[in-house]
C-alpha cells in the first residue's frame, strides 16, 4: 500500500488502465494518484472510468469543470488536488489571472457562506426550487 | 439580531447598500442574505462591496464564477448559499443539464479528494508550482 | 433512539446527569442536546463531565470559550450547535454587538483560510513554533 | 508548547498517564500525540480517560471503532490522525485489503453526500427515526 | 430537477436502474437520492454502479461499509445521509446500542482530530508508511 | 504566481499595502500570506482592508478576535493560518496557558457538534431567536 505502483511493477489489469490514461491525456506517464490507487485495482479501475465521463466535454467546458474541481479541492484543503488540478486546468489555457480569480471567490464563497450560517438566514421563497 | 430588516425600517447607511444591490441587480428587493446581514451594517457594506468586486467580469465569466460559487457552497453544506446562487447562475444563462454537470463534478471532486488523502500521495515533482 | 429521554423516564444514572446539570447551570430543565444524549447514558456522563472541565473559568473568560465554541460551530455548519452556544453566551453577557463581529470574524477566517491553501503559501519560518 | 514532553522531563501527573497508556497498549514509549498534549495535562488526563472509554470493547468491535476513526480523519484530512489510526488498526488485524476498501467508501459517502446535498434531496418518510 | 422522478413518469434508461436497485435491495420503491438523482440519468447509473461494486461483500463486512458511510456523512453534517445510511445499516442488524457507540467514536474522533491540528503533532516516524 | 513577492520587485499598488501593513502592525516586513496574495494586486488590497476594519477594537477585544481566528483556522485545518494567528495572538497576550484551553475548547466543540449531528438533536423552541 505504502507505494506507488510503478508500471514496469503492475497487473496487466492496472496496465490498461494506465494505457488508457497516458493515451487519454497524451502524457508519458500517469501522475502519482493513479500509481497511489494502483494498489487498489478495482478502485483504480471505477475512479478514472468515472472521471473520464465526468469530465468529458457536455454541457460545461472542460476548463471550466477543472476549475470547479480546484474550488472543491481548496475548500477541501486538499493539497495534491489543488496542486493537479491547476497544472490540469493550466494545460487548457487557465492563465494565472484566471486562477487568482478563481482563488478570490472561492474565498469569499467560503466566507458568505459562514454568513450565513452564523446569521441563520432563512431560504427565500423566491430561491425554492 | 434575530429578524430581516426591512427597507421600510433600515437606516439611511443600510438603505443605501440596499439601494445598491437593487440596482446593480435591476431586482425589485434584496433577498434575505442582505436583510439578516443589515443587522450588521458594517459588514453589511464590507460584504456587497466585496462581492461585487469579486464577481464583476473579469479574466472569468461572470456565470463560471456563479458555478465556483455554488461548488463551494455545495462543499460547505450551506443549504441557503447553494439555493441563492444557483438562481443566480440561472439568470445567467445556467441550464439544468449544466447544473447537473455541475453536481456531478463537485461530487467526483469530493470522493477523489478523500481517496487523496486516504492513501497519502505525495504531490508530483511536475505539479509544484 | 428517536426521541428525548425526559427527566420522569430517565435511569437513576441519567437522572443523577441531569441534576448535576440543572444545579450547576441554574435551570428548571436540560436542553435537547442532553435528553437526546440520555439514549447513551455513558457518553452523557463523559460529555457532561468534559464540558464542566474545559468550560469552567481558567486562563480563559467562560463568555470567550463559549464565543469559540459558535465560532467552531459555524464554520462546521451546525445549526442547533450555533443556536445553544449563542443562548449561552448571552447568559453569560454577550451582546448582539459583539455576536455580529463574531460573526464577522469567523466569516473573515473562512475566507483567508482558503486563500491561504488557493495560493499554497508556505510558513512563515517566523511562525514556526 | 511548542515541543513534545519526553517521559524524563514530565511532572508526575503527566507520567501517570503516560504509564497508564503504555501498560494499556503495551507499548515502550507513548507516540507523539499524548507527548504534544503533556503541554496540558488536565486534556491529556481527559483525553486518555475518554479515549479508553470510548474505544473499549462494546457493542462495536474494537478493530471497527478503529475504522471508523480513519473514515473520520480522512474526512477532515488530518494527516497525523490517518497514519496513526492506520497503525493502530493493523496492530488490531486490519489487512491492506481492508483499508483500501474501506478509503474506497470513504471516497464514495463524501461523493454521494455532495450529491445529495447538491440536488437538495428531502429525507424519506421512512427514514425518519 | 427540483422535482423527484417518479417510475412511472422515468425515462427507460432510468426505469433500468431502477429496476435493478429495486432487485438488489428487495424494496418495492427507491429512495428519494435515486428519484433526485434520476434528473441527470448518466449520473444516476454511474453513481448506482460504483455504489453496488464499493458496498459489495469483500475484504469488509457490508455492515462495517455502511457504519463508515454513517461516520463520514455526520462529520460531513449532511442529514439525509445520516437517515439513510442508519435505516441501511439497521437493516444489516445495526442494534442501537452499536449506533450509539458508533457516533460517541464519531465526536471523539472529530474532537482528537483537532487537537492534534491545534497542537502541531507531527507525524512519528513508526506511522509513517 | 508561484512565488513571493518581495518589497523590491512590487509595483507601487502592492507596495502601498504592505507599506500600510507595516505601519499598522509595526513589523519590519509582511508575512508569507502578503506576499503569495500579492500576485493578486486586487485581492491582497480588498483582503487587508477588510481584515483591518473586522479585526480593529470593537465590542470584542482584538485578542478575542485573534483566538477566534485560531479556532475556526484549527476546525478548517489549515496549517498556516493556526501558525500565523497564533504568532498574533501570542504578540496581544495570550499564554501558553490561554492556548491550551483555545485548542481544548475547539477540540471539545467539534466533538459535541458531531454528537449532536448524529443524533439528530432538534433545535429547543428555547434557543430559537
Amino acid at each position: 500500500m505504502v507505494k506507488a505502483i510503478e508500471y514496469a511493477d503492475a497487473s496487466p489489469e492496472v496496465r490498461a488502465v494506465f494505457d488508457d490514461i497516458k493515451a487519454t491525456r497524451n502524457v508519458p506517464d500517469v501522475n502519482n494518484f493513479w500509481k497511489w490507487l494502483a494498489n487498489d485495482p478495482k478502485t483504480l479501475k471505477r475512479t478514472w472510468e468515472s472521471l473520464k465521463e465526468v469530465m468529458a466535454p457536455g454541457a460545461l467546458d472542460p476548463l471550466v469543470k477543472e476549475m470547479i474541481y480546484i474550488a472543491v479541492s481548496i475548500t477541501n484543503g486538499c493539497e495534491y488536488c489543488i496542486a493537479s488540478h491547476i497544472a490540469a486546468a493550466k494545460k487548457r489555457g487557465m492563465s494565472e489571472a484566471m486562477l487568482a480569480e478563481l482563488i478570490a471567490v472561492v474565498g469569499m464563497a467560503n466566507e458568505t457562506n459562514r454568513l450565513v450560517q452564523g446569521w441563520g438566514v432563512p431560504v427565500d421563497e423566491a430561491f425554492r426550487r
